[in-house]
Parts: structure tokens; C-alpha cells; sequence
């Protein structure tokens, strides 16, 4: 028996296939998450973090809304609505949060992040240009730290977390070669 | 005591505050799950929806891989390694697929996909030019679909499931206005 290994360099380049021609067009549209109160989410993926809401969709008979955001220029939003759902669903990593009518006020709703027992899903990340000065910002209006910039072995990221608890990942890429590159 | 609601638009409006000009280089980099088998995960994140593999980190000393994933041309991958990690982590909208070794052996690890309770994250979303076309071309591949483009209500979107079984958006931004447009 030998000792718990992961794929060397070649394993994995051959398990990555080139596609056909057909997914040629594909993009990264969305990033899906659950949150419970919209009153705490806006205020912090806009104000703190610097997103633009780019579209909410209202669907009544279901009971529940969708928030997308990303960072783009408020001033590229079209007004006409038609135009403004297929601009904002051909806008790469956008951010689309689903607000359930109610949760805000059902104490027994407290969302997941999967960063504990049962695990899946992990975070989002953003690139910032300094992860440090990004960092004092968010500590001055309050943002709570999973883990600081010079915390634990990988000094230069950060992990914040939202209102609901999902944590962000704040990085630089350049910062990110000094700790990746043994 | 009224009916349950959401936040009218300007409501939603006016929780969207503008943040200060620090966050103007900020950008969505990426969003990170784990997955339990490379092998299983590599093949259909590339061959069936066409991302590309732009950096594989080995971290040995805590027995994990994390592969980045995006819709780049191979071509663009800078092939010095600090060039390529700082490249990697400049792009938008990657996926970050985290492999603690040994999971694919382990029968006790299955990931949870956020979307049974306890529920938080939904999904990723990509997208395509022709929502039937590429489910066709899935369904031949031997994809797992949650709902097909013509099942339900939301006529012309489809999730599909990757192999740890996350669930995935396949949508077009033009289908997405008779959807949403009501």
C-alpha cells in the first residue's frame, strides 16, 4: 500500500479532452446561492464588495426573486426590460442570488455553505488589486474574517463571509505566485 | 397580517447602494467545490462542456489538488509556471474544482450539492447558443439531466449534473426573455 498520491501533471492533461467545435460559444454565466434576507445581502455585495445589481426577476406564484449582480457599469444596464434580462444573462460571472419569500423572518432558516459537515460547495473568489488595503476597508465597515491576510501558512488571502456566512476568497494574482509557486 | 412578499423594485434599489471607488478593479474569479474524482470530473468539465484546463496546484503537505477551469483558448496559457499562475488567477469566471486525495476511494465520501437540506448553494449556470442543441449533443455524451429544455414550466432552460452530481444551468440569454418577460 502505498501513500495517498493525487494526479501527476500527465495523468491529469490526459484526462482533459479537447471538446468539439460546438461548445465553442459557452460561457460562465452564474453562480448560484440561497440567501435569506435581500435587506443584509444588497447593501453588502453592492456597498462593500462593489457589485452592480443588474437585474432582480419576480416570480409571484412561486414566491421567490433572483438578484443578479457582477461587476459591471450601471450605465451599460438597458432600460427597456426585454433588453436588460437577455444583457444581463450574456454577462459573464455574474452572481444570482434567490431570495425565498419569508426566510428573513423564519427563524428555523439558516442556509448551508458547505464548508461543513455535509461539505460540497466551497466559496467565491475575488480578484482585488491589494488584498491587504481591500482588507482594512472591509475590517472599517465591520466584515467578519474567517481569516485574515497574514493568518495561517498563506500569507496575502483573505476569506470574508457574506451575511448568510458564505465565504468570499479575496485575492491578488500576483500574491498568488508566491504562494503557489513552491 | 398580509400575505408573504418580496422587495418591490425600489426597494431593491435603494438597498443597492454604490460603493466607493476602491472596488473598481475588483472581479468574480472564480467559484470553488470540491469533487470526489478527477478523473470522473476532468473529462466532462472539458471534453463535454468545453473548459479548459489552465492550471493544475498541488499542495502535497495537506494532501490536495485544486484545477482551474475556464472557457480560455489553450493557446493563451502562458507556459512559464509564475506566469501561468499569475494568468490563471487574473482570469474571470474559472471554476475551481478542489480534489483531497483519496476521496475517489473512499465509498464514505459523497459530495453534497447544496440543493436538499440542509440546501444553500444551487448551481452554476452556463451560458450556449442553442439550449437543444447542446442538451442533444449532452444526452448523447450520456449526461445525467435533472429537467430537459422542454420539461416543466421553464420551457427552454435545462440542469444537468455533472458527476458528483452538482447541478449545472444550461440557458440562452435570448430564450431567457420569454422566460422571464412577464
Amino acid at each position: 500500500m502505498g501513500d495517498t498520491v493525487g494526479l501527476t501533471d500527465s495523468e491529469a492533461k490526459e484526462l482533459c479532452k479537447q471538446s468539439d467545435g460546438s461548445t465553442k460559444d459557452f460561457s460562465m454565466q452564474q453562480t448560484m446561492y440561497r440567501i435569506k434576507d435581500p435587506r443584509k445581502s444588497l447593501p453588502f455585495y453592492t456597498e462593500v464588495l462593489g457589485m452592480t445589481l443588474l437585474q432582480k426577476l419576480d416570480f409571484p406564484e412561486m414566491k421567490f426573486s433572483l438578484f443578479f449582480l457582477g461587476y459591471e457599469s450601471p450605465d451599460d444596464i438597458p432600460k427597456n426590460k426585454a433588453e436588460q434580462i437577455e444583457w444581463t444573462f450574456s454577462r459573464k460571472a455574474t452572481l444570482e442570488l434567490t431570495h425565498n419569500w419569508g426566510t428573513e423572518s423564519d427563524p428555523d432558516c439558516e442556509y448551508h455553505t458547505g464548508n461543513s459537515d455535509p461539505r460540497g460547495y466551497g466559496h467565491i473568489g475575488l480578484q482585488v488589486p491589494d488584498v491587504e488595503k481591500a482588507c482594512e476597508r472591509f475590517e472599517s465597515l465591520g466584515v467578519q474574517f474567517l481569516k485574515k491576510p497574514n493568518d495561517g501558512k498563506m500569507k496575502g488571502i483573505a476569506f470574508i463571509k457574506d451575511p448568510d456566512g458564505y465565504w468570499i476568497e479575496i485575492l491578488n494574482s500576483k500574491t498568488m505566485v508566491s504562494i503557489c509557486h513552491h
